[in-house]
């Protein structure tokens, strides 16, 4: 059984639950995206995933990608798909006009990287870095650089790659070794090994673009000392440049996406941005990638409870409590309580995280292109708490989802004919990479939250109770939202002695604000009745979780 | 980096904190089984888990079992592993002395079967099922069996395994459809096909014995009309029995123990036990066999723990937060707290899971063995009561606990190299098997504590609390064991008016009872100082999860 986006369930979300139509209606650049057209991008982009690149999904995990002698071949139809669907024109969706995209709005393209995520996660991490190379290369590369590759990464003709991590630098950047000499003809010969390249390789594209992370000869050492280099496979005369790949990890899943170790031996490159600006550079991508990695959570957790879903409701195993359900000697097990709570409570998480997702990409496009400077303010004070958030939750919630969805499935679960535990496997690493869970959290309470005394975050609540497109918030949200501005307050006054007591409870704290941000969002789904699911799951089985991680927090704060 | 079993940390738990000396010193069979030979006898099996089965678990993941022409082939090394095993009496440690066993307490194979979980979970799949075999066959089969197969059960020289589930009857045994037809000779020709067989075939021993659960052909439908059959691969006179594996299911882990569908085709069977009563004849080792399920949880989160823990001791990244702490670019991530709080979480669930299951493993022994009837009842209750649940918080802990550790490597517990992700991998199964978490739940809640009002339950928490080795129950040990039995009488009292209630509500009610359990674990430890984790982590990071289960009860009581 393989993935079928559902444009309907979307849609209800987009246009009932958040009014994007109205929302980005007074976006100039968007002003000719209405909802009909939006609707129909949707209904294409749903069919694509659903023909082109779920049934390919199995195929990813098994053979997988296989690598011999510097070259990386990609699971049977992998080119194919990924060929029909650069030029079909989808990477360029949100791209610029200028460089041969559609210009619509970056949401839309939210709900097609959730969608890819769910039917085939190994694919969709082929072109999962597109944009933000693209982004990257439009706003910091020189005007030589982008007529020579940003309209070939804007339309996914060439795939791009970011070479950060190294074998002891990893969620410490700052340690990096890569070297980039300046040459006579402006050039760099960039030196370096570069490890957990995704893509670093393929057999997709004819050219791959690394941009990659190092160190001027003169940089001082830490993060500050770090630039950004175009590094192309190919060099614009056809010449092979001196990227090589040198193995391709194997891991606990993700097999449809080749993780290479890259080794950049005086391979020629051109500086991206200023010296010593490389993070900098890098950032305009991060709360966009972020946002991505929720979206792979979501989709991810929606593949599972389809298939989860379709098997309770064809296995029989025991009679189900209460009357008699059916004649035969088994009911199915949708109708035991054990099974539908898990498929409930699953469904509530895809439908709230959703929310918060897709309001997240509708912030993004607003804080580009909103008139009103403090609407922007606003936006950009959204996506910079809200991100971390979700990209820790529902990255969370996918592999610890999937895994209840797997259970649902009994021993059955466990062989891989069923292809619930591959997304188990696939859907681990999402924890991990763009920033590891922890490090999401170290970044909204140690960087965001606590710096302002709680400022930043008690005016998104505002702006969330405040909603105009909403009636009432209901009393429990009020309740919960204002214990949260509490907790802060006491976090910031605990913080001001002893500074390291919030990486202790940085995880509940990142916990508790997402709680209370699904819990806006499971009252908008409630108030709209665009719920799919069973309404009151939320409330019944996820929202519980509050009360405790608030109980850590505060025990931790009582230590002295 | 293999599993190193640490004999010191198991025998302070065991004989420190649980007594077990004193314990065991008053039951007949073990007068001879006195501290030092119990401690002599666990170190030699450290020893024996660390150098000749820890060492394969890296094969057992690849290349695996494979399968060809009906034979399936171990990985390399897991046959004179085994040899070595069983010709060195392990298998027999708690056997009958009168079928060639040593006649030690259970708890010490308790503890073995922990370890070599921990070392290799494939492996120890296959003589994980001998000791319940053999005592279904001791205590069942007629004289003539046993004369044939009890003895070359009780040393392991053949194999067993335990023929169930069909694709068809899963959890719901009572659906099975497999026949066992009488012959004029008293044998039973065996006719049927059974899957999720472990160790249904492979090349460890020379014979491997199945005992296969079936129908008469006068049985009635549903559990009662099942019986039990032996099935033996090769014949007596030699000859090849028609039980043919088929194939081997693609797991998502533990490679090492080849899953077997298995095709009796008229195979020569003799029933065990009476007709009609084999559910009954397996029953015998069910409680056995869910106590080493648990300790298999156990023993991953153990392995699991000492890798991330070796890790975290070698890897540097970023500055923690505080003073300096190494003159180096960053320090080690153990001084993260978010790597420290994964640490200290996952040894006290180890700690603390450790008292409660090696206890349950005395109780056992104590069950059979004990004098006084009123002993014996409270030993059985225990059983009863403890299995349920420390089977489903042990196995959920060794998969969520192992995902945690896989989480202190960052990007490098995704790969392969590292072991990590095997772990998680091998480790998922044991949340299902055995009886899924969820039947675990059922079992506890419904099948035990609700149909005599709690009072077993009851008896239970009076057991634990006026436990005579123990000085003084914690004030929060007494508050949640009494918030355990009011919400167990608001249970009884709803269920009486709408016994679905139950089945919504039977995982939280596990949960509740195994956290007060492990409390009383956790203070057991704190007073006898044994604890070698952070003794603050279980109350910190573990114990908050009550308060959360029980509003969730509550809540769902409230909903009429």
């Amino acid at each position: 059984m393989h993935y079928t986006p559902q444009p309907q369930a979307v849609q209800s979300i987009l246009f009932d639950v958040l009014g994007a139509e109205a929302q980005l209606a007074g976006l100039a650049p968007f002003a000719e995206a209405d909802g009909d057209l939006m609707r129909q991008v949707l209904e294409e982009a749903g069919k694509f995933v659903g023909e082109a690149v779920a049934p390919l999904n199995t195929l990813g995990d098994n053979p997988g990608c296989q690598f011999a002698a510097g070259k990386v071949t990609t699971p049977p139809g992998f080119r194919p798909a990924y060929q029909a669907f650069w030029q079909a024109g989808w990477p360029a969706l949100s791209a610029s006009v200028d460089d041969g995209g559609q210009g619509l709005p970056g949401v839309l393209e939210c709900v097609l990287y959730e969608w890819l995520s769910a039917a085939n996660h190994g694919w969709t991490m082929a072109p999962g870095l597109l944009h933000g190379a693209y982004e990257c290369i439009r706003h910091h590369a020189s005007d030589e650089l982008k007529e020579r590759y940003a309209a070939k990464i804007a339309t996914g003709e060439w795939l791009a790659t970011m070479c950060l991590t190294e074998p002891h630098a990893g969620s410490d950047l700052g340690l990096a070794r890569t070297r980039g000499t300046p040459q006579p003809d402006g050039s760099y010969r960039v030196s370096g090994t570069k490890i957990f390249i995704s893509g670093g390789e393929h057999d997709l594209t004819d050219n791959i673009i690394h941009l990659v992370l190092g160190r001027l000869p003169d940089a001082p050492a830490g993060p500050k000392g770090l630039s950004l280099f175009l590094v192309p496979k190919f060099m614009p005369d056809g010449r092979t440049n001196a990227a090589f790949c040198d193995r391709i990890e194997e891991k606990m899943g993700l097999h449809g996406s080749p993780t290479c170790v890259m080794r950049f031996d005086e391979a020629t490159g051109w500086l991206i941005g200023e010296p010593g600006r490389g993070l900098n550079a890098m950032f305009v991508m991060m709360n966009a990638a972020r946002l991505h990695v929720a979206l792979q959570g979501i989709g991810l957790l929606d593949a599972a409870w389809q298939k989860a879903d379709a098997y309770a409701h064809e296995r029989r195993q025991m009679r189900a409590p209460g009357a008699r359900k059916s004649p035969e000697a088994a009911d199915l097990i949708i109708d035991h309580p054990a099974v539908q709570r898990i498929l409930d409570t699953q469904r509530a998480w895809v439908d709230t995280s959703r929310v918060l997702a897709y309001r997240t990409g509708l912030e993004l496009d607003i804080a580009k292109h909103h008139a009103d400077a403090d609407r922007r303010t606003a936006a950009n004070r959204w996506c910079s708490l809200v991100t971390p958030v979700i990209k820790s939750i529902c990255t969370h919630q996918a592999f610890h989802g999937a895994s209840e969805c797997l259970q649902v499935f009994g021993g059955h679960g466990y062989v891989k004919e069923w292809g619930i535990e591959q997304i188990v496997r696939d859907s681990r690493v999402a924890m991990i990479y763009e920033g590891t869970n922890e490090i999401q959290a170290i970044d909204l309470l140690v960087r965001k939250v606590l710096p302002d005394g709680g400022a930043t975050l008690n005016a998104l609540l505002n702006d969330l109770l405040a909603d105009s497109a909403w009636s009432q918030p209901s009393s429990s949200l009020q309740a919960n939202a204002e214990a949260l501005r509490q907790v802060t307050a006491e976090l910031v006054a605990v913080n001001a002695a002893d500074p390291s007591k919030a990486y202790w409870v940085a995880g509940e704290y990142l916990r508790v604000t997402g709680l209370v941000l699904l819990q806006w969002a499971a009252d908008r789904l409630a108030a709209s009745k665009a719920c799919a699911g069973s309404p009151q799951a939320y409330d019944a089985w996820i929202l519980p979780e509050l009360g405790m991680r608030m109980a850590i927090i505060r025990s931790q704060l009582s230590i002295k």
